[in-house]
Formats: C-alpha cells, sequence, structure tokens
C-alpha cells in the first residue's frame, strides 16, 4: 500500500427506517469509495435502500451488503446466539435482498461486510463465522468479505476461497499488537478530524499506526472505515478526504477477487 | 388447454416462521408443479424459507416469489395503502431476497405472486398494480406474474411487455360472468376433494367451471391454485392429483415468457 | 371556552426507536400540557418510551396513549383494514404497555389519542370507531378519547359514555363547514409561526378560525394539537406559547371525564 | 410440600401468532393451575392473548406475564445481550401490555416468569437478573417471580422484596447438586408420561427427584412447569394431572405474596 498510495473508504449507508433519518448518505458518498448499505435488519427500508443505491450507481462508489442480526430496534449492535443454520440463511436472504434492489438501481453488490455485533462476533467466534463464510460460498462466491484487519475471520475465510479485504478504523486507536482499544477506555475513540485524518495517512504511507502505548504498531489494511452516523460525520469525512488528496492517495475501491 | 390436455398446479409454501409451523411442504411439493414461496413479509424465516426450497430443487418443482405486503402479524390478508414506490422497493426486496435463497438451493425464481390482500388489491388497482408491474421490470423481466384469470392486471402487465400467466382456484366458485363468488357468501368455497377435482379436470377439459348461476363460464386458466394451509390440503391435493393423473392430463409448470 | 380562555396544547413525543430519533421531547415538553406518547406501534421503544414519561412527570405534562395500527415501516400512516376483534385487542395492548410505563414514571395515562391513518379513519369509519370504543370500554372508562372535532367519532363515543375532547390543528386550513382542506390542496398547512400562533388565539377568543373561503367557521375545540416532528417544530411551539401567554390565555390539560 | 399436599402447575400459553397456531390452550387450560401468558415478544399477538386470557379467567386459572426479549423469530430462545435499561423497560412494557388485556377480560397479572433464554440467563447473571427485578419494583411490587428451583436469581430476587416462586421441571432430568442436566446429553428430557406424574408426584411428597447419578436430590419447588407446546403435551398434562388426583394431591397456584 505505501507503494501504491491509494486507500479505499468505506461507510455505513443506507440506514434510515421509514421515517426515521440516519446519516447524510448524499453528503458522504461523494467522498467515498465503498458504501455499506443496510439491509434490512439492523436498519434500512427497501424504498430508503433503493434509493441510496441510485446514488451510489450515479456516483460510481463500489456497494456492499451490510448485513446484520435480525435486530432493528437494538440496530444489530446486541450480541445474539444464532444457531448456524438460520445465521446462513439470514445472511444469504440480506445480500439477496440487496442483489434485487441494487439491480433495480443500475449497480451490483460487490462485498459483505457484517455490522455491528455479528462483525465483531465472528472476527473471533468460528462457529458464527463459519455460518457467514458458508452463506457467501452458497452465493456467487465472487464477492469479497471485509474483516477487521489481522483478526482470525480473515484466515478462515481465505481458506475457505473467500477473497478478504482487511479493515482499519479511522477513528479508533489501536494497542501495539494490532488489536483495538476497548470502547469502554479512555481515548479508545478519536474525535479530532485532523488526527484523523493524520492517522488515515499513516496507515496508507506507513503501513500502521502510532499505537496508545507509543510504539507503532502494523495495520494492514486495504480499506479504512470512516463511521457515517455520527453527527459531524460528514465534516470528518470531508477532512479526511482532503488530507488525502493534499497527499496525492488516491480514493478508490479494494480490488475485487477474482 | 382443451388441446394439450396439461395444467400446472400451484400452491402456497414456506410459510412457516421461525418456531410455528404451517402446512406441510414436504407432501404438498411432489403433488405439485409451482410452489410460491413466501419471501419474509407475510410469512417464511430464512432458514424455512431455503428449507423448503431445496425440497423444490430436488423435486424439479418451478419456484416463485410470493410477495406480500410488510404484515406478519395479518399474514398480508389485510389491505394497506402502501405508496406506490415503497411498494415497488418492497416487492423488489423479496424477490431478491428469495432469489438469493434460491440460488443457495441451486434452483432460480421463475415467477411472481403476489399474496393476500395485495393479490386481490392489483387484480383491479391500477396504481398498485403499476408499483407491482414496475418492480417486475426493474428486474430481469424473465419473470412470469401469476395474475387472477380474468382480471384488468392480466392486459396491464402484457401491455408493459410482462408474460401472465392467468389463475383459476380449485376450490372457489365462479359466477357465470368468470369473476369469484365473494368468500362472505354461501358456497363460496368448496370443501368436497372430489368436486374440487372435478372442477379442476372440467377446467382443463373444457376451458372453464359450472358457475353458481348454472350455467358453463370460461375461465381461461394457466395455472390453478390449490390451498396448501388448510387442515386437509395435503388430502385434497392427492385427490385432485389422482384424478387429474386418471383423465392422462399432465401437471407441469406452465411456459415460461421468453 | 371564550370564557374561560385557556386551551390545552398536546403534540406527539416519544416516536424515537432505538437508535432513530425524532422530534425533540424535552424541549417540546415544558411547552405543552398534553403529552400524546406513541405505544409501539408506529413508533416508540420501551426505554425511550420511558424516558419521554418521566420527563412528562417531571413537568406535570398529562399523558395518553398514542395507539396505532402496527405498522413500524409506515410510521402508522397507512390505512390498514384490521379486523374489528385485531384492531380492539391492538388498542388495548398498546394502552396496557404504556400504563405500565408510565406507572413506572410515577405517573398515568389519562387519555387516548389514535395516530396517523388511525386517526383519520375512525373519524368516519363506524366500524374501525366502534372497535376503539370498545378498546376503552373494555379498560377502565375513566379515558378520555381525543378526537377530530366535529367528526362522527365524537358521537359515536359520547353515546358509549366515554368523554370526549374535541382536537383542532393550528396549523392546517378549514373549510367554512368545518372540515379540514385537504393535504393535497395548496395551503392546506400552515408554515409561518405568527399565522399559527394567530389562529390559536382566534380559536380559543372566537371559537372557531377563518376558513380558506374567507367566512368564520365554528371549531368547537378542547385542545388544539402542535406538531412536534417537523424541523421547526420547537421553534414554532415556542412562539405559539409565547403568544398565547401574551393574550392571557392559559395552557392546561383538559377536563378530564368523571 | 409434603405435608399440605398440593403443588403449582404452569404451564406457557398464548404463543400463537396471528394466523400461527401453537399448543391447545383451551385444552391445557382446565388441566393446570398457572397460565404464563405471551406478551408479544417471543409469541402472542393481541387478540390471541386476549382469547387465552378469557379462557383463563372463565376456568379461574392464575395469569402470570411470559416476559421475553424481543426476539420473534427466535421465539426468545437465543441469548441477548441486552442493555439494563432497555431490559427493564421492555419488561415493563410486556407487563403492562398484558395486565391491559388481562383487565378487559376481567382477570389480573399475578406473576411474572421470564422465558426461554431470558429465563435461563437470569437464573445466573447477575446484571440481567437485577434488570428484571428493577422492571417488578418499578411496577406494583405484588407480582410474584417464578424462578429456577435453586438459582441464585432467587435469592437476588427475594433480597429485594419480590416474593419469589421456585419452579421445577417434570420432564427434566437432575443432577444429585439439584441442577438440571443439559439439554445436549441423553436422557435429559423424559418423554415417557408415566415417568414424568411418578416424578411430580415425588417432588411434591418428598421435595425433590432421584438425579441421574442415582441419588436423591432435594428440589425445593413450589411449582412445576408442564411444557405445552410439544404434539403430545395435552395427553402428558392429562396423565400428570390424573396421577396427581389419584394420590390425593391439590392442584392449586402457589400462594401470592402479601
Amino acid at each position: 500500500m505505501s507503494v501504491v498510495r491509494y486507500i479505499d473508504l468505506n461507510s455505513d449507508l443506507g440506514e434510515s427506517y421509514g421515517q426515521w433519518r440516519m446519516g447524510d448518505d448524499a453528503a458522504i458518498l461523494p467522498l467515498i469509495s465503498s458504501a455499506n448499505v443496510a439491509c434490512g435488519f439492523h436498519a434500512g427500508s427497501p424504498a430508503g435502500i433503493l434509493a441510496t443505491l441510485r446514488a451510489a450507481q450515479r456516483l460510481g462508489v463500489t456497494v456492499g451488503a451490510h448485513v446484520s442480526y435480525p435486530d432493528l430496534v437494538g440496530f444489530g449492535r446486541r450480541n445474539m446466539d444464532v444457531a448456524s443454520d438460520e445465521l446462513t440463511a439470514d445472511v444469504i436472504y440480506q445480500i439477496g435482498a440487496l442483489q434485487g434492489l441494487a439491480a433495480a438501481a443500475g449497480t451490483r453488490v460487490r462485498y459483505v461486510k457484517p455490522h455491528g455485533a455479528l462483525y465483531n462476533t465472528i472476527a473471533h467466534d468460528e462457529r458464527q463465522a463459519r455460518a457467514v463464510i458458508d452463506a457467501l460460498l452458497a452465493l456467487d462466491n465472487s464477492f469479497s468479505l471485509v474483516a477487521l484487519a489481522g483478526s482470525p475471520l480473515i484466515g478462515w475465510a481465505q481458506a475457505s476461497g473467500i477473497h478478504t479485504v482487511a479493515e482499519a478504523f479511522a477513528d479508533r486507536a489501536y494497542h501495539r499488537n494490532g488489536t483495538l482499544v476497548s470502547r469502554r477506555a479512555a481515548g479508545a475513540v478519536i474525535h479530532d478530524p485532523q488526527e484523523v485524518a493524520r492517522r488515515v495517512v499513516q496507515m496508507v504511507t506507513e503501513g500502521g499506526v502510532t499505537s496508545v502505548e507509543g510504539e507503532f504498531t502494523v495495520i494492514r489494511a486495504d480499506s479504512v472505515c470512516i463511521h457515517g452516523d455520527s453527527p459531524d460525520a460528514v465534516e470528518m469525512t470531508r477532512q479526511i478526504r482532503q488530507r488525502l488528496d493534499a497527499e496525492g492517495i488516491l480514493i478508490r475501491a479494494f480490488k475485487q477477487g477474482t
């Protein structure tokens, strides 16, 4: 990455639900290269998802399925002990639904990024990870899987023949061993847009970031996640984008699998 | 139809939900040629839908998307005044979800049959019919649309270039003008399996049925619906099937569009 | 009303859902006398509802149950043809749920105001109106029912022994016969806060408003609804409140039934 | 218990949902003394719940709120990591909803029994147990809490001033230390109605059962749970009831708290 000097910026979109708004998809889309679009299980109603997909299509932003546990009221952020066959079918259902809407919008689903509690769980829990991998294998296996950089999930998915995309978090502190600082610890989330932008540049140019312990830690990331649902998400994304542009770093979607 | 002597038998399947069972898909599937599979909006949870699709694939039964209003507690049987853009997106979402699960089961969605209140409404309501037609047009337009025989919907869909399948009901009485006798009227639903079987044969061999007024009425049907959720649905379907077999009438899925 | 010079101001609250925010309950509550609190069917998740009820209790705002059709994704704004026994039970369920949360917040549910499509439908549809009335009669019948001023619902409810509260809309134009101008017509919704405030004062002091036809029309209203979910709802409510204060009109909850 | 020779038999009821049937409430109700009625979060739609409550009222069966995680598709059987304030509000909401329907049916909610995964979790997890206890304390604290016999939950609830009802399972094997044999182990569930009936009698007359290790283990149970959702639940319950009647053991609801 330090050679080619480009990075994928991804953000969570399509998270409005019926009359409830969340995020500003129209403002974020021009700034990113990959849109993780909600599929209705944690957020997203069909008409709203379709509007977001149309905007992504117009701007050439790559679309991924942001699949979740079925937990609308909890926004997919609560761990759920879902049986493997149910989880596999739930993920297939969501990807298929998004594929349908994407086709109607003139675009395609290129990757899958699990959301919230499912994302965190399958980074380390092999049973549930296997259920998600099985969903991808059951469908057209040209989907890439976006997974936490450094997590066991990446190995499990690759061993199953799935193209993986390692993901880092622009606004999260890391330990020197490459793991995320727990959200419960002070300093876990970085709120200063300039500091967040600086860290994205560091990830791209140096292949890692300075850890909370002060040492540099390698983060092999193919994509950087920009949170889009905070009040000042648009402003932060804009500043990150300006900084990357100024550094001559291209923003473009990660390379697809075969 | 009186010449070729075959008919499509379709039935509603995949209507269990989580722990709740409905119908006996395994027993009905060997008897029919087309399975209207629930898509999660009125019934059907992903793992159960997938199991039904796998059984349909093994038996070579054609699969259709049984799309509905979003009304689980009302089983899609209550009229809902859904805005057109929402209805179009809801239908696309459901077809896509079923396509995903069908792909995982090694089969494909070949047709769309709206369910319950949506089926009845779009037979005559042009605004909502248009919203459903738009959903089909937005996707791969090789889907056939199953619609009430004699309804205006058939003309609207055909004018939009959609292949239609006219459907008759084996256990429902008809007026001499070809419309269904209201469920509220006495004699609207026929419960005797032998009588139902006799009427299916009459539809195939004579191209219509005897109306409640006593006169023969033409019903141009490409497919006959067998209700699968009544307690004795399996037995009724078996008797219909035996009678058709005895008459030398083939059971096979309707011809696809181009 | 022209004698006592007070009015009830009611507004829809508790309409956030999980992570999704709607309205600014904390800002609206000090300005109104009656809070129509969502019960989970069109909006409102239990923890959010409870927080709103606690704030209402602290400020002495009267609480009502804002009952709805079961339609979260449609925000209860779509007509649904719900059977009478189901509608009665749905309404009882919602009132009970809100009573539980209200008890936990140290307050009580004093009235019932149907929401959205249900509100509009039962103003004129006797079957559904009867189902809602039956729900109130099945519970402690000290609940008041908030209903559209001038609608047949008021008579039906009173004939059943239910205390009714006639409601007018501060930001809606009226015809000279006392009916609301359809939202589809130009000028149906009044956006200027000063004009809205002026009309509330006119309703209180003159017992009616100037109709779109230019003539005065009598509106016998016990309560005026202030919409709380528009972007500038707080500002509009503040201006209405200031104007009423300046005119010496008291804001207080309508008189309860016996 | 060996002295007074009576026992409470409880069973899970009201678990149909819309068009989906589960259990045979009408057949079970005359055989039991306490009905754990679903509240809509894992099962139960308002009209169906109301019908069950009316039947319970007619037969004098005591009613309890069978509260659950919000997981309809998973029937409340999947662990969910719900935040404490959300869990407290969810439980209050469900109790309140059932109280409303119970009032409409002419009866009252006397106790709370958590369902499925919530039941199992709070038996041992103090954080979630505390959230449920807080819900009961926030309401009228005359509710009894039905909890797993021998679990820490009983102590936590009693220390908070809540009347507890210790519950044993008629069809489950126990270890000599009084804990349930895991469902995954062979012999965990007893299917022979005569053996189940014999064990209920043993619990009442001897104050415990023979464990899988062969030794007698004390089970201090105020209530015995009869599973009502298995295909032969009615027949098993009937046999248990006959055996208890033959032994002169009375079936009656546990004593309420103050």
